[in-house]
Protein backbone atom coordinates (compact mmCIF):
# COMPACT_ATOMS: atom_id res chain seq x y z
CA UNK A 1 0.00 0.00 0.00
CA UNK A 2 1.44 3.69 -0.72
CA UNK A 3 1.23 5.27 2.87
CA UNK A 4 3.84 2.02 4.00
CA UNK A 5 6.97 3.47 1.93
CA UNK A 6 8.96 5.70 4.02
CA UNK A 7 8.98 8.46 1.05
CA UNK A 8 5.03 8.21 0.59
CA UNK A 9 4.29 8.16 4.36
CA UNK A 10 5.98 11.89 4.64
CA UNK A 11 3.93 13.05 1.70
CA UNK A 12 0.48 12.37 2.68
CA UNK A 13 -1.51 11.44 6.08
CA UNK A 14 -4.92 9.85 5.64
CA UNK A 15 -7.35 9.07 8.73
CA UNK A 16 -9.97 6.41 9.30
CA UNK A 17 -12.87 9.46 9.22
CA UNK A 18 -11.52 10.21 5.81
CA UNK A 19 -9.41 13.15 6.24
CA UNK A 20 -6.20 13.83 4.69
CA UNK A 21 -3.99 16.24 5.24
CA UNK A 22 -1.22 17.31 2.36
CA UNK A 23 2.36 18.21 2.62
CA UNK A 24 4.92 20.67 0.81
CA UNK A 25 5.29 18.05 -2.80
CA UNK A 26 1.33 16.85 -3.05
CA UNK A 27 0.22 20.47 -2.06
CA UNK A 28 2.54 21.66 -4.91
CA UNK A 29 1.52 18.94 -7.16
CA UNK A 30 -2.35 18.99 -6.71
CA UNK A 31 -2.04 23.05 -7.38
CA UNK A 32 -0.05 21.85 -10.83
CA UNK A 33 -2.63 19.89 -12.06
CA UNK A 34 -5.16 22.33 -10.97
CA UNK A 35 -3.80 24.72 -12.74
CA UNK A 36 -3.80 22.28 -15.92
CA UNK A 37 -7.23 22.11 -16.04
CA UNK A 38 -7.59 25.51 -15.43
CA UNK A 39 -5.78 25.94 -18.87
CA UNK A 40 -8.01 24.21 -20.65
CA UNK A 41 -10.78 25.72 -19.18
CA UNK A 42 -9.45 29.14 -20.04
CA UNK A 43 -8.80 27.96 -24.02
CA UNK A 44 -12.60 27.82 -24.40
CA UNK A 45 -13.00 30.82 -21.93
CA UNK A 46 -14.94 29.28 -19.41
CA UNK A 47 -15.52 31.92 -16.58
CA UNK A 48 -13.81 30.81 -13.39
CA UNK A 49 -16.13 31.37 -10.11
CA UNK A 50 -15.72 31.25 -6.81
CA UNK A 51 -19.29 29.52 -5.01
CA UNK A 52 -20.11 29.70 -1.07
CA UNK A 53 -18.71 26.51 0.69
CA UNK A 54 -22.36 25.80 2.33
CA UNK A 55 -25.56 24.50 0.66
CA UNK A 56 -29.02 25.81 1.60
CA UNK A 57 -31.26 22.53 2.11
CA UNK A 58 -34.39 24.17 0.58
CA UNK A 59 -32.18 24.65 -2.72
CA UNK A 60 -30.66 20.57 -2.55
CA UNK A 61 -34.34 19.92 -2.18
CA UNK A 62 -34.98 21.73 -5.47
CA UNK A 63 -32.25 19.25 -7.20
CA UNK A 64 -34.43 16.10 -5.39
CA UNK A 65 -31.10 15.81 -3.51
CA UNK A 66 -33.46 14.06 -0.31
CA UNK A 67 -35.03 11.92 -2.94
CA UNK A 68 -31.90 10.88 -4.17
CA UNK A 69 -29.00 11.07 -1.49
CA UNK A 70 -30.06 11.68 1.89
CA UNK A 71 -27.64 8.94 2.94
CA UNK A 72 -24.78 10.78 1.97
CA UNK A 73 -25.51 14.08 3.17
CA UNK A 74 -23.46 16.25 5.56
CA UNK A 75 -25.72 18.91 7.76
CA UNK A 76 -24.11 21.87 8.78
CA UNK A 77 -25.74 23.32 12.09
CA UNK A 78 -24.80 25.10 15.78
CA UNK A 79 -24.71 24.45 18.80
CA UNK A 80 -27.67 25.13 20.91
CA UNK A 81 -27.57 28.42 23.11
CA UNK A 82 -29.03 26.68 25.91
CA UNK A 83 -26.57 23.74 25.59
CA UNK A 84 -23.23 25.91 25.46
CA UNK A 85 -22.33 26.58 28.57
CA UNK A 86 -22.58 23.23 29.43
CA UNK A 87 -20.19 22.58 27.23
CA UNK A 88 -17.72 24.91 28.25
CA UNK A 89 -17.91 23.17 31.71
CA UNK A 90 -17.34 20.10 30.69
CA UNK A 91 -14.40 18.71 30.03
CA UNK A 92 -13.17 16.02 27.57
CA UNK A 93 -15.25 16.11 24.75
CA UNK A 94 -14.89 13.79 21.50
CA UNK A 95 -18.78 14.93 20.21
CA UNK A 96 -21.38 16.55 20.08
CA UNK A 97 -24.66 15.18 21.06
CA UNK A 98 -27.70 15.05 18.25
CA UNK A 99 -29.90 16.98 21.67
CA UNK A 100 -27.25 19.85 22.13
CA UNK A 101 -27.82 20.90 18.10
CA UNK A 102 -29.99 23.60 15.98
CA UNK A 103 -32.17 22.36 13.15
CA UNK A 104 -29.72 22.50 10.45
CA UNK A 105 -30.38 24.79 7.23
CA UNK A 106 -26.98 24.23 5.23
CA UNK A 107 -25.21 20.89 4.22
CA UNK A 108 -21.72 21.05 2.63
CA UNK A 109 -21.72 20.37 -1.11
CA UNK A 110 -21.61 17.36 -2.75
CA UNK A 111 -20.46 18.06 -5.76
CA UNK A 112 -18.96 21.07 -7.30
CA UNK A 113 -21.31 22.01 -10.05
CA UNK A 114 -25.07 22.63 -8.14
CA UNK A 115 -24.04 25.77 -7.39
CA UNK A 116 -23.34 26.51 -10.99
CA UNK A 117 -27.12 25.40 -11.90
CA UNK A 118 -28.62 27.09 -8.74
CA UNK A 119 -27.06 30.63 -9.79
CA UNK A 120 -28.09 30.42 -12.95
CA UNK A 121 -31.75 30.25 -11.77
CA UNK A 122 -34.22 32.19 -14.07
CA UNK A 123 -31.26 33.12 -16.87
CA UNK A 124 -32.36 32.70 -20.69
CA UNK A 125 -29.23 32.17 -22.49
CA UNK A 126 -28.64 33.85 -26.30
CA UNK A 127 -25.65 31.24 -26.37
CA UNK A 128 -23.62 28.37 -24.42
CA UNK A 129 -22.11 29.28 -21.30
CA UNK A 130 -19.38 27.95 -20.03
CA UNK A 131 -18.40 27.75 -16.35
CA UNK A 132 -15.39 26.56 -14.17
CA UNK A 133 -14.77 26.10 -10.42
CA UNK A 134 -13.12 23.90 -7.40
CA UNK A 135 -15.38 22.84 -4.60
CA UNK A 136 -14.45 20.82 -1.39
CA UNK A 137 -16.77 18.22 -1.77
CA UNK A 138 -18.06 16.26 1.61
CA UNK A 139 -19.82 12.90 1.26
CA UNK A 140 -20.85 10.45 4.23
CA UNK A 141 -19.42 6.96 3.06
CA UNK A 142 -19.11 3.53 5.13
CA UNK A 143 -15.32 3.67 5.00
CA UNK A 144 -12.80 5.63 4.12
CA UNK A 145 -9.39 4.69 2.24
CA UNK A 146 -6.67 6.81 1.76
CA UNK A 147 -6.79 9.42 -0.89
CA UNK A 148 -9.17 7.77 -2.69
CA UNK A 149 -12.22 7.77 -0.78
CA UNK A 150 -12.35 10.55 1.41
CA UNK A 151 -14.97 12.43 3.50
CA UNK A 152 -13.89 15.96 1.87
CA UNK A 153 -12.31 15.89 -1.35
CA UNK A 154 -11.81 18.25 -4.10
CA UNK A 155 -13.38 18.28 -7.23
CA UNK A 156 -12.55 20.64 -10.49
CA UNK A 157 -15.74 20.84 -12.65
CA UNK A 158 -15.84 22.86 -16.00
CA UNK A 159 -19.60 23.02 -17.09
CA UNK A 160 -21.48 23.70 -20.26
CA UNK A 161 -25.09 25.16 -19.91
CA UNK A 162 -27.04 25.86 -23.36
CA UNK A 163 -28.09 23.70 -26.41
CA UNK A 164 -27.59 19.91 -26.41
CA UNK A 165 -25.82 19.85 -29.30
CA UNK A 166 -23.20 22.21 -27.42
CA UNK A 167 -22.99 20.88 -24.37
CA UNK A 168 -22.22 17.04 -26.48
CA UNK A 169 -19.69 18.57 -28.00
CA UNK A 170 -18.31 20.21 -24.64
CA UNK A 171 -18.23 16.71 -23.10
CA UNK A 172 -16.60 14.67 -26.54
CA UNK A 173 -13.70 17.35 -26.63
CA UNK A 174 -12.99 16.84 -22.97
CA UNK A 175 -13.24 13.12 -23.44
CA UNK A 176 -10.45 13.40 -25.81
CA UNK A 177 -8.74 16.08 -24.12
CA UNK A 178 -8.18 13.81 -20.88
CA UNK A 179 -7.62 10.56 -23.10
CA UNK A 180 -4.87 12.43 -24.90
CA UNK A 181 -3.71 14.08 -21.78
CA UNK A 182 -3.66 10.56 -19.85
CA UNK A 183 -1.99 8.92 -22.62
CA UNK A 184 0.71 12.02 -22.48
CA UNK A 185 1.63 11.25 -19.04
CA UNK A 186 1.81 7.73 -19.35
CA UNK A 187 -1.36 6.84 -17.06
CA UNK A 188 -2.86 4.29 -18.11
CA UNK A 189 -7.31 4.81 -17.93
CA UNK A 190 -10.02 3.36 -18.70
CA UNK A 191 -13.33 4.57 -20.18
CA UNK A 192 -16.61 3.16 -18.62
CA UNK A 193 -20.19 4.10 -18.90
CA UNK A 194 -21.52 4.86 -15.86
CA UNK A 195 -24.93 5.16 -13.80
CA UNK A 196 -25.74 8.32 -12.93
CA UNK A 197 -27.50 8.31 -9.36
CA UNK A 198 -29.59 11.23 -10.11
CA UNK A 199 -31.64 8.70 -12.34
CA UNK A 200 -31.96 6.25 -11.13
CA UNK A 201 -35.31 6.12 -9.47
CA UNK A 202 -37.28 7.31 -12.53
CA UNK A 203 -37.79 4.01 -15.11
CA UNK A 204 -38.72 6.60 -18.28
CA UNK A 205 -35.22 8.72 -17.48
CA UNK A 206 -33.60 5.32 -16.37
CA UNK A 207 -34.59 4.35 -19.85
CA UNK A 208 -33.69 7.22 -21.94
CA UNK A 209 -30.01 6.76 -20.34
CA UNK A 210 -29.58 3.48 -21.86
CA UNK A 211 -30.00 5.09 -25.56
CA UNK A 212 -26.93 7.16 -25.23
CA UNK A 213 -24.21 7.28 -22.34
CA UNK A 214 -24.89 9.70 -19.86
CA UNK A 215 -21.95 9.45 -18.18
CA UNK A 216 -18.31 8.25 -18.82
CA UNK A 217 -15.39 7.53 -16.21
CA UNK A 218 -12.22 7.49 -16.97
CA UNK A 219 -10.80 4.66 -14.17
CA UNK A 220 -7.48 4.20 -12.87
CA UNK A 221 -5.91 0.70 -12.18
CA UNK A 222 -8.23 -1.82 -10.53
CA UNK A 223 -11.64 0.10 -11.36
CA UNK A 224 -10.69 4.02 -9.46
CA UNK A 225 -13.18 6.62 -11.15
CA UNK A 226 -10.46 9.81 -11.34
CA UNK A 227 -12.59 11.70 -13.84
CA UNK A 228 -16.36 11.97 -15.40
CA UNK A 229 -17.97 13.51 -18.55
CA UNK A 230 -21.56 14.02 -17.39
CA UNK A 231 -24.73 14.72 -19.78
CA UNK A 232 -27.73 15.64 -17.46
CA UNK A 233 -29.81 16.42 -20.90
CA UNK A 234 -32.31 19.32 -19.63
CA UNK A 235 -32.37 18.24 -15.50
CA UNK A 236 -30.73 21.32 -14.50
CA UNK A 237 -32.03 23.76 -16.84
CA UNK A 238 -35.33 22.50 -15.85
CA UNK A 239 -35.14 22.14 -12.00
CA UNK A 240 -33.59 26.00 -11.88
CA UNK A 241 -35.57 27.67 -14.70
CA UNK A 242 -32.61 27.97 -16.95
CA UNK A 243 -33.66 28.72 -20.40
CA UNK A 244 -32.99 28.44 -24.24
CA UNK A 245 -33.94 31.48 -26.00
CA UNK A 246 -34.99 29.73 -28.68
CA UNK A 247 -37.23 28.04 -26.00
CA UNK A 248 -37.55 25.09 -23.88
CA UNK A 249 -35.44 24.46 -20.41
CA UNK A 250 -30.99 24.45 -20.96
CA UNK A 251 -29.00 21.34 -21.42
CA UNK A 252 -26.52 21.70 -18.97
CA UNK A 253 -23.09 18.75 -18.98
CA UNK A 254 -20.23 18.54 -16.58
CA UNK A 255 -16.22 17.43 -16.72
CA UNK A 256 -15.53 16.52 -13.13
CA UNK A 257 -11.91 15.94 -12.00
CA UNK A 258 -11.39 14.37 -8.44
CA UNK A 259 -8.10 15.92 -7.57
CA UNK A 260 -6.81 13.50 -4.62
CA UNK A 261 -7.66 10.97 -6.78
CA UNK A 262 -5.37 11.75 -9.52
CA UNK A 263 -2.81 12.54 -6.82
CA UNK A 264 -3.18 8.62 -5.72
CA UNK A 265 -2.82 7.82 -9.33
CA UNK A 266 0.07 9.21 -10.05
CA UNK A 267 1.79 8.17 -6.90
CA UNK A 268 0.87 4.93 -7.65
CA UNK A 269 2.22 5.09 -11.39
CA UNK A 270 5.29 6.84 -10.93
CA UNK A 271 5.68 4.45 -8.06
CA UNK A 272 6.28 7.92 -5.16
CA UNK A 273 8.99 9.56 -7.44
CA UNK A 274 7.49 13.21 -6.92
CA UNK A 275 10.65 14.62 -9.46
CA UNK A 276 9.33 12.55 -12.16
CA UNK A 277 5.93 13.16 -11.63
CA UNK A 278 6.07 16.76 -11.73
CA UNK A 279 8.40 16.69 -14.56
CA UNK A 280 5.70 14.43 -16.21
CA UNK A 281 3.13 16.96 -15.67
CA UNK A 282 5.22 20.15 -17.10
CA UNK A 283 5.39 18.52 -20.45
CA UNK B 1 -23.26 50.38 -0.67
CA UNK B 2 -20.56 48.35 -2.72
CA UNK B 3 -23.92 45.81 -4.27
CA UNK B 4 -25.94 48.75 -5.76
CA UNK B 5 -23.62 49.64 -8.31
CA UNK B 6 -24.89 47.78 -11.45
CA UNK B 7 -20.60 46.72 -12.39
CA UNK B 8 -20.12 45.81 -8.56
CA UNK B 9 -23.26 43.71 -8.43
CA UNK B 10 -22.41 41.38 -11.47
CA UNK B 11 -18.86 41.00 -9.65
CA UNK B 12 -20.03 39.40 -6.29
CA UNK B 13 -23.56 38.23 -4.87
CA UNK B 14 -23.65 37.70 -0.97
CA UNK B 15 -27.04 36.70 0.91
CA UNK B 16 -28.47 36.91 4.48
CA UNK B 17 -26.60 33.52 5.66
CA UNK B 18 -23.33 34.74 5.33
CA UNK B 19 -22.69 33.41 1.60
CA UNK B 20 -20.98 34.99 -1.20
CA UNK B 21 -20.55 33.79 -5.04
CA UNK B 22 -17.74 35.85 -6.82
CA UNK B 23 -17.71 36.35 -10.36
CA UNK B 24 -14.52 35.88 -12.78
CA UNK B 25 -13.01 38.78 -12.09
CA UNK B 26 -13.19 38.80 -8.39
CA UNK B 27 -12.36 35.11 -8.65
CA UNK B 28 -9.26 36.12 -10.14
CA UNK B 29 -8.29 39.02 -8.14
CA UNK B 30 -8.80 36.63 -4.94
CA UNK B 31 -6.56 34.35 -6.87
CA UNK B 32 -3.88 37.01 -7.90
CA UNK B 33 -4.10 38.11 -4.16
CA UNK B 34 -3.63 34.42 -2.80
CA UNK B 35 -0.66 34.36 -4.95
CA UNK B 36 1.32 37.38 -3.65
CA UNK B 37 0.89 36.09 -0.66
CA UNK B 38 2.18 32.84 -1.63
CA UNK B 39 5.56 34.68 -2.77
CA UNK B 40 6.14 35.92 0.76
CA UNK B 41 5.57 32.62 2.17
CA UNK B 42 7.96 31.25 -0.39
CA UNK B 43 10.87 33.92 0.74
CA UNK B 44 11.16 32.79 4.07
CA UNK B 45 10.62 29.08 2.44
CA UNK B 46 7.32 28.16 4.27
CA UNK B 47 5.99 24.82 3.56
CA UNK B 48 2.75 25.35 1.67
CA UNK B 49 0.62 22.75 3.19
CA UNK B 50 -3.47 21.04 2.42
CA UNK B 51 -4.95 20.48 5.77
CA UNK B 52 -8.66 18.24 6.14
CA UNK B 53 -11.65 20.41 5.86
CA UNK B 54 -13.84 19.13 8.96
CA UNK B 55 -11.95 19.24 12.71
CA UNK B 56 -12.71 16.68 15.01
CA UNK B 57 -14.25 17.95 17.95
CA UNK B 58 -12.04 15.90 20.45
CA UNK B 59 -8.66 18.21 18.69
CA UNK B 60 -10.64 21.60 18.78
CA UNK B 61 -11.72 20.11 22.79
CA UNK B 62 -7.79 20.22 23.48
CA UNK B 63 -7.60 23.80 21.88
CA UNK B 64 -10.17 24.84 24.89
CA UNK B 65 -12.03 25.56 21.65
CA UNK B 66 -15.54 24.90 23.46
CA UNK B 67 -14.38 26.32 26.84
CA UNK B 68 -13.88 30.13 24.70
CA UNK B 69 -16.27 29.88 21.45
CA UNK B 70 -19.13 27.28 21.49
CA UNK B 71 -21.46 29.77 20.15
CA UNK B 72 -18.87 30.17 16.98
CA UNK B 73 -18.95 26.65 16.30
CA UNK B 74 -20.88 24.74 12.84
CA UNK B 75 -21.41 20.99 13.75
CA UNK B 76 -21.01 18.71 10.97
CA UNK B 77 -23.29 15.47 11.36
CA UNK B 78 -24.94 12.87 9.37
CA UNK B 79 -28.75 12.44 8.84
CA UNK B 80 -30.09 9.30 11.01
CA UNK B 81 -30.67 6.28 8.66
CA UNK B 82 -34.12 5.43 10.44
CA UNK B 83 -35.33 8.98 9.22
CA UNK B 84 -33.87 9.43 5.69
CA UNK B 85 -37.06 7.36 4.27
CA UNK B 86 -38.96 10.35 5.78
CA UNK B 87 -37.11 12.68 4.11
CA UNK B 88 -36.99 11.06 0.54
CA UNK B 89 -40.67 10.47 0.84
CA UNK B 90 -41.56 14.35 1.83
CA UNK B 91 -41.70 16.98 -0.36
CA UNK B 92 -40.41 20.64 0.75
CA UNK B 93 -37.48 20.56 2.56
CA UNK B 94 -35.94 24.19 4.04
CA UNK B 95 -34.05 22.27 7.02
CA UNK B 96 -32.91 19.10 8.77
CA UNK B 97 -34.95 18.69 12.13
CA UNK B 98 -32.35 18.53 14.74
CA UNK B 99 -34.08 15.09 15.89
CA UNK B 100 -32.95 13.33 12.50
CA UNK B 101 -29.48 14.22 13.14
CA UNK B 102 -26.70 12.45 14.21
CA UNK B 103 -24.41 12.91 17.32
CA UNK B 104 -21.59 15.20 15.32
CA UNK B 105 -18.22 14.30 15.51
CA UNK B 106 -16.62 17.08 13.44
CA UNK B 107 -16.53 20.62 13.01
CA UNK B 108 -15.88 23.24 10.42
CA UNK B 109 -12.31 24.81 11.09
CA UNK B 110 -12.64 28.27 12.28
CA UNK B 111 -8.79 29.45 11.84
CA UNK B 112 -6.48 28.15 9.26
CA UNK B 113 -3.63 27.81 11.87
CA UNK B 114 -5.22 24.82 14.16
CA UNK B 115 -4.11 22.26 12.26
CA UNK B 116 -0.77 23.07 11.82
CA UNK B 117 -0.26 22.67 15.74
CA UNK B 118 -2.15 19.52 15.73
CA UNK B 119 0.00 18.13 12.74
CA UNK B 120 3.17 18.99 14.61
CA UNK B 121 2.12 16.75 18.24
CA UNK B 122 4.48 15.09 19.31
CA UNK B 123 7.66 17.08 17.30
CA UNK B 124 10.88 18.42 18.25
CA UNK B 125 11.86 21.20 16.85
CA UNK B 126 15.70 21.70 16.65
CA UNK B 127 14.71 24.93 14.24
CA UNK B 128 11.81 26.86 13.67
CA UNK B 129 9.58 25.66 11.31
CA UNK B 130 7.43 28.34 9.01
CA UNK B 131 4.32 26.56 7.28
CA UNK B 132 1.90 27.96 5.46
CA UNK B 133 -1.94 27.00 4.01
CA UNK B 134 -5.31 28.50 3.27
CA UNK B 135 -8.63 26.99 4.22
CA UNK B 136 -12.13 28.21 4.05
CA UNK B 137 -13.33 28.95 7.69
CA UNK B 138 -16.33 29.06 9.18
CA UNK B 139 -18.00 31.01 11.99
CA UNK B 140 -21.52 31.35 13.01
CA UNK B 141 -22.42 34.75 13.12
CA UNK B 142 -25.55 36.93 14.89
CA UNK B 143 -25.33 38.92 11.37
CA UNK B 144 -23.39 38.60 8.10
CA UNK B 145 -22.63 41.45 5.83
CA UNK B 146 -21.63 41.05 2.09
CA UNK B 147 -17.60 40.44 1.93
CA UNK B 148 -16.83 42.01 5.00
CA UNK B 149 -18.69 39.24 7.72
CA UNK B 150 -19.38 35.97 6.04
CA UNK B 151 -20.46 32.35 7.26
CA UNK B 152 -17.62 30.45 5.62
CA UNK B 153 -14.66 32.96 4.25
CA UNK B 154 -10.94 32.21 3.26
CA UNK B 155 -7.90 32.23 5.59
CA UNK B 156 -4.49 32.24 4.30
CA UNK B 157 -1.65 31.79 7.24
CA UNK B 158 2.25 31.91 7.11
CA UNK B 159 2.96 30.30 11.20
CA UNK B 160 5.96 30.32 12.34
CA UNK B 161 6.40 27.81 15.35
CA UNK B 162 9.87 27.44 17.07
CA UNK B 163 11.83 29.42 19.80
CA UNK B 164 10.10 32.72 21.19
CA UNK B 165 13.00 34.83 19.34
CA UNK B 166 11.96 33.34 15.63
CA UNK B 167 8.48 33.55 16.38
CA UNK B 168 8.40 37.38 17.31
CA UNK B 169 11.06 37.96 14.32
CA UNK B 170 8.86 36.40 11.82
CA UNK B 171 5.57 38.49 13.42
CA UNK B 172 8.06 41.84 13.59
CA UNK B 173 8.63 41.58 10.11
CA UNK B 174 5.57 40.74 8.13
CA UNK B 175 4.03 43.77 10.14
CA UNK B 176 6.48 45.49 8.16
CA UNK B 177 5.54 43.55 4.96
CA UNK B 178 1.95 43.82 5.23
CA UNK B 179 2.37 48.03 5.94
CA UNK B 180 4.54 48.60 2.75
CA UNK B 181 2.81 46.04 0.85
CA UNK B 182 -0.12 48.40 1.65
CA UNK B 183 1.42 51.70 0.57
CA UNK B 184 2.34 50.48 -2.15
CA UNK B 185 -0.92 49.73 -3.46
CA UNK B 186 -2.15 52.71 -1.26
CA UNK B 187 -4.89 51.09 0.99
CA UNK B 188 -4.68 52.93 3.82
CA UNK B 189 -4.20 50.56 6.98
CA UNK B 190 -4.57 51.27 10.62
CA UNK B 191 -2.58 49.08 13.21
CA UNK B 192 -4.16 48.50 16.53
CA UNK B 193 -3.48 46.20 19.19
CA UNK B 194 -6.38 43.25 19.63
CA UNK B 195 -7.68 40.94 22.45
CA UNK B 196 -7.48 37.65 21.55
CA UNK B 197 -10.18 35.49 22.50
CA UNK B 198 -8.55 32.54 23.08
CA UNK B 199 -7.11 33.87 26.56
CA UNK B 200 -9.91 36.05 27.99
CA UNK B 201 -10.88 33.57 30.17
CA UNK B 202 -7.98 33.47 32.32
CA UNK B 203 -6.50 36.32 34.69
CA UNK B 204 -2.90 35.32 34.49
CA UNK B 205 -2.98 35.46 30.62
CA UNK B 206 -4.97 38.24 30.24
CA UNK B 207 -2.25 40.00 32.35
CA UNK B 208 0.46 39.01 30.25
CA UNK B 209 -1.27 40.07 27.20
CA UNK B 210 -1.31 43.75 28.59
CA UNK B 211 2.36 43.70 28.70
CA UNK B 212 3.05 42.76 25.20
CA UNK B 213 1.04 43.02 21.94
CA UNK B 214 -0.49 39.55 21.42
CA UNK B 215 -2.29 40.55 18.72
CA UNK B 216 -2.24 43.31 16.03
CA UNK B 217 -5.00 44.08 13.82
CA UNK B 218 -5.15 45.53 10.27
CA UNK B 219 -8.06 47.61 9.96
CA UNK B 220 -9.69 49.19 6.66
CA UNK B 221 -11.89 52.18 6.62
CA UNK B 222 -14.57 51.75 9.64
CA UNK B 223 -12.39 49.33 11.56
CA UNK B 224 -12.56 46.19 9.53
CA UNK B 225 -9.94 43.95 10.33
CA UNK B 226 -8.17 42.64 6.84
CA UNK B 227 -5.04 41.09 8.37
CA UNK B 228 -3.66 40.18 11.58
CA UNK B 229 -0.64 38.78 13.43
CA UNK B 230 -0.36 36.83 16.62
CA UNK B 231 2.00 35.86 19.26
CA UNK B 232 0.51 32.78 20.55
CA UNK B 233 3.24 32.61 23.10
CA UNK B 234 3.73 28.91 23.73
CA UNK B 235 -0.07 27.71 24.01
CA UNK B 236 -0.24 25.99 21.64
CA UNK B 237 3.43 24.16 21.72
CA UNK B 238 1.55 23.56 25.64
CA UNK B 239 -1.53 21.95 24.26
CA UNK B 240 -0.05 20.03 21.49
CA UNK B 241 3.19 18.61 22.58
CA UNK B 242 5.28 20.63 20.22
CA UNK B 243 8.98 21.04 21.92
CA UNK B 244 12.09 22.53 21.49
CA UNK B 245 15.27 20.97 21.12
CA UNK B 246 16.24 22.75 23.95
CA UNK B 247 13.54 22.24 26.38
CA UNK B 248 10.37 23.38 26.86
CA UNK B 249 7.22 23.78 24.75
CA UNK B 250 7.18 25.47 20.95
CA UNK B 251 6.41 29.26 20.82
CA UNK B 252 4.12 29.76 17.84
CA UNK B 253 2.49 33.13 15.98
CA UNK B 254 0.91 33.68 12.77
CA UNK B 255 0.32 35.88 10.21
CA UNK B 256 -3.45 35.96 9.11
CA UNK B 257 -5.10 37.21 6.00
CA UNK B 258 -8.86 37.55 5.25
CA UNK B 259 -8.85 37.14 1.30
CA UNK B 260 -12.98 38.40 1.10
CA UNK B 261 -12.26 41.03 3.33
CA UNK B 262 -9.20 42.10 1.65
CA UNK B 263 -11.67 42.09 -1.74
CA UNK B 264 -14.40 44.39 0.18
CA UNK B 265 -11.01 46.82 0.80
CA UNK B 266 -9.83 46.78 -3.23
CA UNK B 267 -13.19 47.35 -4.14
CA UNK B 268 -14.26 49.98 -1.34
CA UNK B 269 -10.46 51.88 -2.28
CA UNK B 270 -10.77 51.63 -6.05
CA UNK B 271 -14.40 51.98 -6.57
CA UNK B 272 -15.12 48.45 -8.13
CA UNK B 273 -12.25 49.66 -11.26
CA UNK B 274 -11.39 45.99 -11.53
CA UNK B 275 -8.65 46.67 -14.41
CA UNK B 276 -7.10 49.06 -11.82
CA UNK B 277 -6.99 47.07 -9.22
CA UNK B 278 -5.51 44.60 -11.04
CA UNK B 279 -2.68 46.26 -12.22
CA UNK B 280 -2.10 47.86 -8.90
CA UNK B 281 -1.50 43.83 -7.46
CA UNK B 282 0.74 43.51 -10.45
CA UNK B 283 2.90 46.21 -9.10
Amino acid sequence: MLAETKERAAAYRATADGLVTLGPELTELMMRLDARICEWAREIQAAPMIFPPLMRVSDLDRLDYFRNFPHLGMVVTGIRSDHQAELTAKARHTHVAAGHVCDGHHLLPSAACYNIYLDLDGTVLDRPRYVTTAARCFRREEHYDGLRRLAGFTMREIVCIGPAASVQEHLKSFRRRIAEFAGAIDLPLSIKPATDPFFSQDSARLAMQSLFPVKEEFLYGDGLAIASVNFHRNFFGEKCGISLAEGGPAFSGCVAFGLERWLHALLDRYDGDMPRIIATLAL
